[in-house]
């Protein structure tokens, strides 16, 4: 399962994906490739794969990005080898891209794609988060509300929707979506035929 | 919602359902009509809508039936108008019934319905749990068994499997289903637009 996770900045999307793999170690957290330079702390080959900007032209030439994206000037990936070696390991990978990114993982993994947005409650309230982090200043504010706007006007391109009102709740659906999609028909299949099996000859 | 459970006799269905109702007590339980006569102890009404056959056939004729079947020579369904009323008072609703119940209540009511099927670890199993209930006779258990074969063959037309090999974890899953479903998107659009609306008018 490719599991996308977005929402606008400050809806608590890290907290919420942090939890989730700390609960599910089977569930990994895709490391992007980008072209931005390496904060402080930040550590190569775990926070992100750091490339130039001629490396990921070429990874995007020989079609190796499931999806990518320019933020801010610039560009971010996801490897095709990353999740399919993932997938064959029997992981399941935890995606924190927008709907540009959703789309394209969908587009290329079909139905192994599940995409789930998380809802402020109310822009205002996203407003309210964003000053009291004290990070940003007012133009990053006012940049981070125009995308969440932009952002909000695609929740009918996701299959679940959670809104984040309470920490507790929010995390408790995240979750739950992801246990059920784990016992969706498709994934159970084997278990199933095993103990149909197990029922020996159909006996008239 | 009417979210449908489903297994052999012996799987841990009752069990399960009545746990879920008893953390979400927004999901109704329906109340079916059957021409079985009350045991010891059954409330009409409560356990049973009790009626004679000719109640029941003219029931069938009116059309008033989302879903009937014969069970050992008696007649057992569930009243559109009682779902309908849930569904309008903004409950979900629970059915313990067979693949086809579920088949039928999927024909009427489309996406409003999540299929869930409860799966022994094996038929050896279920044998064994069958045997140290010590409720049935030996014909009763077996024929429960190949009832079990039969329904097993059924698993391809459900949603969600869960296997029952620990009663935690399989609560755990049939309570994700449940939440996971209360977040789909179609589910969740009136708050999507709430929130949206918040945004105000596009501010290019």
């Amino acid at each position: 399962m490719l599991l996308v996770v977005s929402s606008p900045s400050g809806a608590g999307k890290t907290t919420l994906c942090r939890r989730l793999r700390g609960e599910f170690p089977n569930l990994a957290f895709s490391v992007s490739y980008t072209t931005r330079k390496p904060r402080s702390g930040e550590v190569d080959g775990k926070d992100y794969h750091f490339v130039d900007k001629d490396t990921f032209q070429e990874m995007i030439a020989r079609d190796e990005f499931a999806e990518y994206a320019m933020v801010h000037g610039n560009l971010y990936g996801t490897s095709v080898a990353a999740i399919e070696r993932a997938l064959s390991a029997g992981r399941d990978v935890l995606f924190d891209v927008d709907y540009q990114g959703g789309e394209m993982l969908r587009k290329r993994f079909g139905e192994e794609v599940v995409l789930v947005f998380i809802l402020p409650p109310s822009i205002a309230e996203l407003e309210r988060r964003l000053r009291a982090r004290g990070t940003d200043d007012e133009a990053t504010i006012a940049r981070r509300l125009r995308v969440a706007r932009e952002e909000l006007r695609h929740y009918h391109e996701y299959d679940y929707l959670v809104m984040n009102d309470d920490l507790e709740r929010a995390y408790d659906a995240l979750r739950a979506i992801y246990v059920a999609q784990l016992h969706v028909r498709s994934r159970m299949e084997p278990k199933a035929r095993r103990v149909l099996e197990s029922a020996g000859p159909e006996t008239p």
